[in-house]
């Protein structure tokens, strides 16, 4: 089960994690690999790795992915962006539809000033008015993806219906405005049961992309990302940008779907075991450090019950016999509770040491006011959480 | 209904919302009018009021709060009790049990510094050693509250049960501590039915308290903290120190419980419509704004059934006809999902504004990178959530 954690291959020999106070947010080696790893899953498609910025919103880690080949970054808001473009990292997609100019302007500003090209989409008349509008005020060329829905209705034009076609001829009238491709995100992928209904996903949106440009009968270029797609799907032909973000870390997520190990989870929460009662052992590490999410978007995970808790709890100290990994089972704002059901007559030692395997890693780098990068090679460093709490 | 919207007071005549980019936190006058209210309950009780400082973790509003009459705040962790100590504000309660003397430490060096008294709770041995120890090492007298479970089966001791007079016994006996006295946090009363199971849960608190004091046959200060207990509470007799801290924003919680009315809300999230299809209209707040809470400690508030959502939803522009107000279905980290189930035939304009009433404000507030103080009588202006992301 792919869930089930290796001692070894988590706690290996990391060093100084004894030295660290807890709740601490710990980033392993995996990365590394992580990065490289989708990195040439996108280079032997073919495709321009666009890594999106807000899983980790960390300047290093953005380094990291540039150094092996991201074509460029994608961002949810333009205060992502432009903290990418401050240090000098770029192109960025804003890939959330803005529908305000002076939301436009000071990204247009920052590509000016740092020669690197931002990108926008749109999915609606609004929207590509108010990019018009800010690129003509700034005198830039600005060119534009329009977002299809491919499921998660959420934000997007259908591939069949007719806004595609108006909004593209409203791009193309508009002096200041190029249309660049299709954009889409299936993030109902993470809801899905397997591996192989994410993959029955990603070629729908491969589809429904291919079908989507066929009918605006021009040149396209055409953009997807998700995690679980991305590692699920094994066919990319005729698209031509990938944008996962997750993968970077991994989560339970991947794990759940099975499309990725244990060992390449690479980040985790450390935490101390505070309290205990009979009903609970308490950790360190509540909502304000782990989320409460399930999974990504707010979907409960195909087959979760009512049980599916707060993340996998791995023991530093000797853990409990019987069946591993634990869950979290409920979340205060600075408290986790460990339900005693799950390993009973197993007492902890208080000060007794977890690792946490998140539900959702995006959500917890966005809560940490530091990364603590581990390994077994050199003690923690730590590198900052650059764009956390850019949410507009 | 307690959580009806009147338009007037809501969104009253308040400046320069249109001014502000979204989502952006609001915090309205209703501030002012929560801090003395909860003061003057505090006072007519004959209670010390300790606002917990996790709620909102600003400076500006503790300041305020000091000015209203506390007599010291309550913090979760020591990193919130560092920021206040080091803006002069004390006394300081760290309602966690500390374990590693490393963590005491620094806010004994701060207690030093600056004058101000720092208090810790402890509810194990090892705790109230590793506290002797941090006290022992910086020759430093520290007052020492030990906690009791009233029923949240987080951290504390059982009022009836051998490990309280053990514990006081330890305290005593350890040259550098003296026991203050008893702390509780009755959290399940997040999740009662209504006001009455609340109160019911109060008194409870409120006589295991009294009966732990006696059991120990010493003077001893008794401190209960929790909204809801403070606000449904018509008997705090015995009892000498009041730790609310949600009171100062309010939230769905209390008007659930209807602790509160909607005119005493005081943290809103103003947000804008960015897309919209045939299922939803979607909003620029998610998950790394509006949090996932849907009551603390994860509790499911009773009678919620799985339409709870994500907070509730007051159209800014004209809004939808029927009942009202609608909710937050779903949130992915930036957007969150308007079930149009909820208004069919109601469309709105893109970039129409919401006001969002959220279930937990307190995680709001730790997500936010500023709090926008508004009201009818001048614009908007930013305050700091100075404490923000301090977890450790």
């Amino acid at each position: 089960m792919a869930e089930d954690f290796s001692d070894d291959a988590v706690t290996g020999r990391l060093q100084g994690l004894q030295g660290l106070q807890t709740p601490e947010v710990l980033v392993l080696p995996a990365l590394e690999a992580n990065i490289r790893g989708m990195q040439q899953r996108a280079d032997a498609a073919g495709l321009e790795l666009w890594p999106h910025f807000k899983t980790h919103k960390c300047l290093e880690i953005a380094r990291m992915q540039r150094a092996a080949g991201a074509a460029g970054f994608t961002t949810a808001k333009p205060g992502e962006a432009l903290t990418l473009l401050a240090a000098g990292l770029g192109p960025v997609l804003v890939a959330y539809p803005l529908l305000d100019p002076v939301r436009v302007a000071p990204l247009l500003e920052a590509s000016r000033e740092t020669g690197l090209a931002v990108r926008c989409i749109a999915d609606s008349a609004a929207g590509v008015d108010a990019l018009e509008q800010a690129a003509s005020r700034a005198q830039h060329q600005l060119e534009v993806c329009i977002k299809i829905d491919v499921g998660l209705r959420r934000c997007g034009v259908q591939a069949q219906g007719p806004e595609l076609p108006e909004l593209a001829a409203r791009i193309e009238a508009a002096p200041h405005l190029r249309l660049r491709g299709l954009l889409s995100h299936a993030g109902h992928a993470y809801g899905a049961a397997d591996s192989d209904a994410v993959r029955r996903i990603a070629a729908e949106e491969r589809g429904l992309l291919l079908q989507a440009a066929q009918r605006l009968g021009r040149p396209c270029r055409l953009s997807v990302g998700s995690t679980p797609t991305a590692l699920a799907s094994d066919d990319f032909r005729g698209l031509h940008e990938l944008r996962p973000g997750n993968y970077v870390f991994m989560d339970r997520t991947p794990l759940r779907l099975q499309l990725a190990q244990q060992r390449e989870v690479a980040l985790l929460v450390l935490a101390s075991v505070v309290s205990m009662n009979e009903e609970n052992i308490i950790i360190d590490a509540g909502s304000k450090t782990l989320g409460l999410d399930k999974a990504p978007h707010g979907i409960a995970p195909a087959g979760a019950d009512g049980d599916f808790g707060h993340g996998l709890v791995h023991w530093l100290e000797p853990g409990p016999p019987g069946p591993r990994p634990q869950l979290v089972s409920r979340l205060s704002e600075e408290h986790g509770f460990i339900s005693r059901r799950q390993a009973p007559g197993f007492t902890p030692a208080l000060g007794a040491r977890v690792l946490l395997v998140p539900n959702h890693a995006c959500v917890v780098a966005n809560l940490a006011l530091r990364l603590a990068l581990v390994s077994p090679d050199a003690p923690p460093r730590f590198a900052a959480v650059d764009a956390r709490g850019q949410v507009r």
